[in-house]
């Protein structure tokens, strides 16, 4: 294998693949990147084996020569030191040479790596997916389903499906759902789709999570294929594939109250402020916990109180409050983490008794929601 | 005490005091931050006993009210709840009222926290220092001088002495030394004083870095004092007070070579970035080791060699090669932080043979130089 590559564009797809590659592997060669020069360009591949990443970068582009290819070939190069590497060299172009033994040369400038590569043929293979059955949606669109779900799955091990998302498809509709059985978060979006199948799989948050931060914002339309056990997404130039979590996600549906007794309508960044403000004592008692209360003339009260270090009193006035009374007590993170995922300036929260959990909206979107399970303190 | 305050110039000062402050004391009350107001103005103080900072907000500023006094006092409140708190209140201005039973309200708009303080009549009293015998340099003078010399410091604490810096004042000039005994570096400048004393002190490493994030870069005076066992920093509104160790610092004079058998002239990025990308496979293995060595053509060959990953050779042009051929081992870190340390676009390293240790200093520049010692490895 030889060829002679720009060397901002090698960067930017090791730095794409390397979000698979972990160094707290038990398969020593998925600590590496494999390479592989085709007479169309170079193909990089980092996994997990949870998560695969492949990056294509092809001869040319818009008239533009990226890659020489000298001689075909592949190998697996040490990803931690590849990756130094390139970031560091000197030049704009960068000279790739497998010489015997599998050793590697690497030469930008006055400036030549020998390192000692890995046998390109013992790197697992991808899975290999039909692609009867796609649909797409935006990568911004998909970005923002993801940061508005993910971080409400659960953290723990006990329930294992619960450390994903739920995605499910059906009539056009994508709903994505995530629950840690203590706060959920929902998004629903309308998708572009060429069949009649519906889903209902677990993608692994932390996949998402590393999906999110490779897909540009833009709104350039990704693929995405579903199988048995396999997700794949692609981008211009990008596959990313993750398995999915096998078991029966919980039937999430009746757990959103469909009446409500007290609505509060408030501005979002006032609000937050308030509860944040209200925690900062409550940090370590009591597992973060505000209270939150009505009063006369549309005003909240939020509350939290630690004996041996203070209280403290907020008040934030409501655009309206509709309905009963209401005290109730929550955890100011989860509160945090919702009012964060929500777009909007106002949103609309929907109480149905101190006990009961309650649901946070935008204003007039019935997109998105995030619900919370009360603490029991009052 | 009562006063009402700008939030902006209460969570400056906060920001100041708190590099003093830390959670690992055996002394409770040093978890606090004092807060004092008087006539004139309100006092914050923090310390760790080593390091004290004390920081003054005046009632007034150009004609602007910056406090309005209600009622002096003192009380000293949880350092890293109050630091917490400040930043995030809602509004420009912020009430502090103390109640009795050194409970504390601290009022913003419509938030508002009562916390319960500490007696501020147990908080340590900080050093009594005469200033008669004060000398001044500025501050973005003094911050380079702490930059190019600290690092060099030790971190080990078999030789409590080295994990200071050596400053030394004698004919109105000062020079900052540190050194690990593995590489040293030295700084001097001419500073202002108003009489003849001179000194030999050391200042903890920590002390100066601390103190380097809180002066302003700009050549503002600072006035320096010092006694037997304490040094004072004095800017606008700020006093810093360190310690200082006790014992004699080893003399570092003889160690550096008058004469040299070699001398470089290169590039101070290029050569930089050499080392870098030289050192990237040496990080584990021999201590982080590069070769350094003399070519034909004025060319200076950087190399290193692990066996398991591989070997890295770096060519870089030299402005000029003076004397003796030479191969040479050193660590590519004390190098890399060496280099950052100088100010100039070209520096001169003077070797007197492999084993004996080399000088760095920038083109035409007296005040500085950093010394290293080499590694055997040729």
């Amino acid at each position: 294998m030889k060829f002679i590559i720009q060397r901002d564009r090698l960067v930017q797809s090791v730095q794409d693949v390397m979000k698979a590659v972990t160094s707290r592997t038990t398969i020593p060669i998925l600590t590496g990147i494999k390479i592989t020069a085709t007479n169309e360009g170079v193909t990089l591949t980092g996994s997990d084996s949870d998560i695969s990443i492949e990056s294509f970068i092809p001869k040319e582009e818009a008239g533009d020569e990226i890659v020489e290819i000298k001689q075909p070939g592949a190998i697996v190069l040490q990803a931690r030191f590849f990756s130094e590497i390139v970031k560091k060299l000197p030049t704009d172009f960068v000279e790739l040479e497998v010489l015997n033994h599998l050793q590697t040369v690497i030469r930008s400038g006055k400036s030549e790596f020998n390192l000692i590569g890995l046998d390109a043929e013992e790197y697992p293979h991808l899975p290999q997916i039909e692609e009867n059955n796609k649909f797409q949606i935006a990568g911004d669109l998909l970005k923002a389903m993801i940061r508005q779900t993910h971080f409400a799955v659960s953290t723990s091990e006990t329930r294992p499906i619960l450390t994903g998302v739920n995605w499910k498809i059906e009539n056009g509709e994508l709903s994505c759902i995530a629950t840690d059985s203590h706060r959920l978060a929902l998004r629903k979006a309308k998708i572009e789709t060429d069949h009649e199948a519906s889903y209902n799989i677990v993608i692994p948050g932390k996949s998402l999570n590393e999906l999110s931060k490779i897909i540009d914002d833009s709104n350039e339309p990704i693929d995405i294929v579903i199988t048995e056990n396999q997700i794949l997404f692609k981008a211009k130039h990008l596959l990313f594939f993750s398995r999915l979590l096998e078991g029966n996600y919980p039937d999430t549906s009746r757990l959103i109250p469909a009446d409500s007794k007290t609505e509060i309508t408030v501005n979002t960044k006032e609000f937050l402020q308030a509860i944040d403000r209200a925690s900062l004592l409550a940090r370590e008692g009591r597992n973060n916990v505000v209270k939150f209360s009505t009063q006369e003339g549309g005003i909240i009260e939020i509350t939290s109180n630690t004996p041996e270090i203070g209280k403290v009193v907020e008040e934030v006035q409501s655009e309206s409050i509709v309905g009963e009374e209401l005290k109730i007590s929550f955890s100011a993170k989860y509160m945090m983490d919702a009012l964060k995922a929500l777009e909007g300036t106002e949103i609309t929260i929907s109480f149905t008794g101190a006990m009961r959990p309650f649901v946070i909206r935008p204003l007039n979107d019935e997109t998105i929601l995030q619900l919370i399970l009360p603490v029991r303190t009052y």
